[in-house]
């Protein structure tokens, strides 16, 4: 690319064409619909909806239903294109070129891009020899490196592994250092903890609505934090990028979570079960307090599920992650890997 | 900002209160709602939505019918949320902290924050004591500055002043540095000579759905140039940027421009009528080959235009612009901007 700065000449577009046919299990997506009621509600919405103007750059309304939800006050709430934008603007306010993050690894792969793109670098702390990451092993790591920050996400993307709640607060109280908290996937955890983290004020917790509230879709995510933290994000994140739809869709689901209980606790159990299963089939399957599942297994398995038009991620040979479908999905995919191990072993 | 980092210190978040009832010609937005057809394809279209599937991070279908209307290849297209993230990708992807960048000045006034946002300089170009800024500087000043990039807007946002495609050529033509050409406005103008640039490698071009296509809610726009150049974009934008309902409306739009065509007729003759009005009440407007004028005058005359609930946008005591309305909003504007010459005097 003739034009690309120097340091960035390992930067490399990534591309992935859009799957519509099959079972997708690849993305970590929900398998269900946002519930009736919330896209009836839209739909109402968009009747009055002025096309021809902006969005409201401080989406109002969107974070006064976010704050609403949490018992928090909208001044410590703020949405962008998913939490990708607003963690992309987060590394941006915090990390010079040349200055070092870390983070659990493997973990969601956007953290190392986004530090990279800031000139920055990404320590990785790696876990045992199961991928099970230590938390006292971060505070370690912490407080002998130049680190500016550390992001650690809970559940964990893609190992699913949570984090308990005084882990994180341990850690938290342990250094004066940023503590970014991307709790993508805490709706399926044991907990939703995100509150209790909100009484630091080195933390800047993420969220979104592309998982549990079923909107991928509409690109749109949160951040909670003290005035000061979000007031810097709003600095640096670009004006107007939540669209009017995002907004609007997004503040009646956020609004209505309560009808989404129904289809998380559906994934929840379809969760357990899957594990099961595949315990029971010998694979190498870590638990999982997500909507997904890690899984060590010999490429032979995927070329089968993809001849069956299921589709999950590969990371590399040998390792991948999948989600949970809908009952009828994860049925096949069950029958599909037991026949599988039979002509496999 | 407790977190923010040294070299940021002096960024702030910019809040501005969505405004909904008046006469509002702040934003340089279409008075007109998009075409009824465009908008009766697109709740067609939402009916069929996967709301819990990701968008297609490729874009191919929108890519696709942007390619199809200035009949080049769909590799040389990309889209974004607004041209804004394009132009913010195209500052990251070149500029490292210490470049420079020209651009005349006064124009957009995110072209400067995108650039700062790098760590690098925006290095203003200033034109005549009425603003109007010549081709020949520009490249007198490129020659002799280290700047990476210029970036040029045609229409120019806020003095309206269009280029000639043959002085954009011969600027093009005189160097090997990039040149950025943002023609958000140039439906407006004599001309839209988007394709003509494209003949050479060291131009970008960048349009938005957010101005002659009336769809500014949507935050949706996107680049034109060689397969390396929009390469190099797409490897620093965010995948997944652009959200499905975006994508489908933005791709129904321009495949559907030819219906755009009456209100973009009347925004022109609009304009013209309101220069003529604003000239013969003596007012110092700048011509205009944009939906927008650029307007030197006393602070009163806001004042009045608040009162009668008219919202213009002000930059600084003295230096305004606005934006051309409804036949009825205009004929309010000149009947208001009428009296107050009146008791003003």
């Amino acid at each position: 690319m003739k034009y690309m700065k120097k340091s960035f000449s390992e930067m490399k577009a990534y591309h992935s064409s859009l799957i519509t046919d099959g079972i997708i299990l690849n993305a970590n997506e929900s398998p269900y619909q946002p519930p009736k009621k919330i896209i009836e509600l839209f739909n109402e919405e968009i009747k009055k909806i002025d096309f021809n103007r902006y969005p409201d750059m401080d989406e109002v309304e969107l974070d006064k239903a976010i704050a609403k939800k949490f018992g928090i006050d909208a001044e410590c709430v703020t949405s962008g294109v998913g939490s990708d934008e607003l963690l992309d603007a987060t590394f941006r306010a915090i990390l010079e070129p040349g200055d070092e993050i870390l983070g659990f690894t493997p973990s969601f792969s956007m953290y190392k891009i986004f530090a990279e793109l800031t000139g920055a670098k990404y320590i990785p702390v790696l876990g045992d020899e199961n991928n099970l990451f230590n938390i006292d092993e971060m505070i370690k790591m912490m407080n002998k490196s130049k680190a500016k920050a550390v992001i650690i996400c809970s559940p964990n993307n893609p190992t699913g592994q949570y984090f308990k709640k005084e882990d994180l607060i341990k850690l938290i109280k342990s250094t004066n250092k940023l503590v970014l908290l991307d709790f993508a996937y805490i709706d399926f955890a044991e907990e939703d903890y995100s509150k209790d983290m909100l009484k630091f004020d080195n933390v800047i917790v993420y969220r979104t609505f592309s998982k549990a509230m079923a909107l991928p879709s509409i690109r749109c995510g949160y951040a909670l934090s003290n005035k000061d933290n979000i007031e810097m994000i709003n600095a640096i994140k670009a004006p107007y990028s939540v669209t009017t739809l995002s907004q609007i869709l997004a503040t009646i689901a956020i609004s209505n979570f309560d009808l989404y209980k129904e289809q998380i606790s559906l994934i929840k159990s379809e969760r357990d079960r899957l594990y099961q299963e595949f315990v029971k089939l010998g694979f190498d399957i870590y638990p999982s307090q997500s909507n997904f599942f890690y899984l060590k297994m010999d490429d032979k398995y995927n070329e089968i599920l993809e001849k069956n038009k299921i589709y999950i991620r590969k990371f590399k040979s040998g390792i991948y992650r999948f989600n949970v479908g809908t009952i009828e999905e994860n049925n096949k995919l069950i029958e599909v890997m037991k026949n599988a191990k039979k002509w496999c072993n």
